[in-house]
């Protein structure tokens, strides 16, 4: 049935919350892991079997990863694509490079967006005060300006209320190449995490609605609040953009609900945060489905069996917990992070609204 | 809230399957797990962050790992007691001495057993020929004569069909200390999987109903075919149990279903493969409930959203693995174990019957 035997090894790439329930996932599987991490006592450490504490250009680290491992994915996607060439000569790296070439940065991701025929925001890119000037012009304010590259929670972007602000806020790009995209009027903003099998079947859980506060997500609530029709199409959009991309895993993209129907905002080719309610509404969760396409498995089913709101423990929320433990129904996760900062992911719970 | 501030380290005596599975639970509420286990390559080591390899005669292995943990548990009953002097005297042992002493020793716990009003088979300590003659008399035959300690899984029996296989089944024995269990006369056997909490809150999962194979569990299935009334008396004998040790901890409690009412075969002061359903029936699982309780944290509720029968993959069952993993509503744990031996414990698989 798979690809690779039981007691195989995964290597994923990055130590965070994400890589700790992957590996979790895929101990369950019967399968070990390797996580390769540049900081010391990441929070995937504690519950994999081994640990490489190295720096993404320490490429003698990342060869002998790769070679005590039978495959390799990741929990993010700004991987350095020097390191992924290293990784890649020795095993195969599932989601493929093309997935990371294209979410890694935003100009390439929209145009292939558009290029299969899906509604994105209007954007424009951006190399100097010029070229902003002229997008602004045909695209109006407000908008948003954002780096091409390594953008995520809000960190990389700025906002372009009037004209005014458009030094200020290509400063604040410090150089990196950028786009600007036009804001959209969207009613609310939910996601569709999809997944794509070795073999090449496709499975969406349930779209999720997020709600974000400060750029970082706080919660998702499903069922989302969708038309049949508008639900439909995001399964089949998800599903368009896996088959583009040859496309093995968990896939993360985020929509905004419009009047005029879906627009994609974003993809993110991994597990994705909007999609933690799976682990106590469905009976495969979304990392146990990205292990199964990443080694080969069949795919679980993506039914829901309860609706459910997820809610993430940033920063002091943790000193929220006494109660929460205390909650019927509310099941709690957390990260193992030792230090407790101001927008830093420490945990999240599933509350079951109704069975 | 808890006893433990987030990030203590839990010590785990045993790396099996069980031990594996509390590890998992334990840092999903962000704690760390230090196993302590003599065989190499536990289970339990590929997802704990520490593991101590050796004997439990190596009194400076066990001193080392108390000191290293902040509170001790187990995932299995029979750790010899000089071991368990001496972690001990370091760090708090949860569930206490008490249930190991009752629980180590088949004549002790069925007189524990008696003294709190509750049914068991009718028994007798056995030391030799005379008193098994004496025993057999008084109970009759079919019989079953047992080791006194150190059985599981149907090792340490002798079943005495008539009093011609008395000899055989004191050979069998090989001198140590033995009872002779009189056959009960049950419809089915059930077993409740109930918890107390370090500030005495008792919580118990719906009982489930267990069939066995050569004195394996073959499979559990919630709900058991019991009558409101006996769903009742499983749940306040379990309570009664746990109360009479002032326990701290999940237990299973295996019962005889019989006309005249519930008698109590066996108790383990562990979890137990019988609350395997727990995992994907209830929103607080077994595991997850004992860590609650060890650490000091709110019991979760016990209330179960799903029916389910748990099926254990015995051996080469796990040649079956591949149509199960195709199976919808069907979430696999396999144990990471390397070598597959006919009646060892592989994994198991939960099958949501009904939502």
């Amino acid at each position: 049935m798979s690809e690779l035997p039981a007691g195989s090894v995964i290597g994923i790439v990055g130590g965070g919350q994400l890589g700790r329930m992957l590996s979790v996932a895929a101990s369950r599987l019967g399968f070990r892991c390797h996580i390769f991490e540049p900081s010391e006592n990441p929070p995937a450490g504690q519950v994999a079997e081994y640990v490489t504490t190295a720096a993404y250009d320490d490429h003698d680290a990342l060869r002998k990863f790769a070679e005590s491992v039978d495959v390799i994915t990741y929990e993010f996607e700004n991987i350095p694509t020097e390191a992924l060439d290293v990784l890649q000569a020795l095993r195969p790296i599932r989601p493929g490079r093309e997935a990371l070439r294209v979410s890694q940065d935003r100009l390439i991701e929209k145009g292939f967006l558009q290029d299969l025929g899906l509604k994105t925001a209007p954007f424009a890119d951006i190399t100097d005060a010029a070229s902003l000037e002229a997008a602004l012009a045909e695209i109006g304010a407000p908008a948003i300006l954002k780096t091409r590259r390594f953008g995520y929670d809000g960190k990389g972007q700025a906002r372009i209320m009037t004209p005014d602000d458009a030094a200020g806020a290509l400063a604040d790009m410090a150089g990196a190449p950028a786009i600007l995209e036009g804001f959209v009027n969207f009613t609310h903003e939910v996601s569709v995490i999809a997944a794509r099998g070795l073999n090449g079947e496709v499975v969406c859980f349930d779209p999720g609605e997020n709600v974000h506060e400060g750029g970082i997500l706080r919660t998702t609530t499903v069922p989302a609040n969708l038309t049949p029709m508008q639900r439909m199409d995001a399964g089949l959009l998800a599903g368009k953009i896996l088959n583009a991309l040859d496309y093995v895993g968990v896939m993360g993209v985020e929509l905004f609900v419009t009047p005029q129907g879906l627009i994609v905002n974003e993809v993110a080719p991994r597990v994705h945060n909007s999609g933690h309610w799976t682990q106590n509404g469905c009976t495969t969760d979304q990392f146990e489905q990205h292990i199964r396409a990443v080694v080969g498995w069949p795919l679980g089913e993506g039914q829901r069996y309860a609706d459910v709101v997820m809610e993430n423990l940033i920063g002091d929320d943790l000193d929220k917990l006494p109660g929460y433990a205390k909650e019927p129904n509310t099941a709690i996760h957390l990260y193992g992070k030792a230090d407790v900062k101001a927008g830093r992911k420490m945990g999240h719970v599933n509350r079951i609204v109704k069975d």
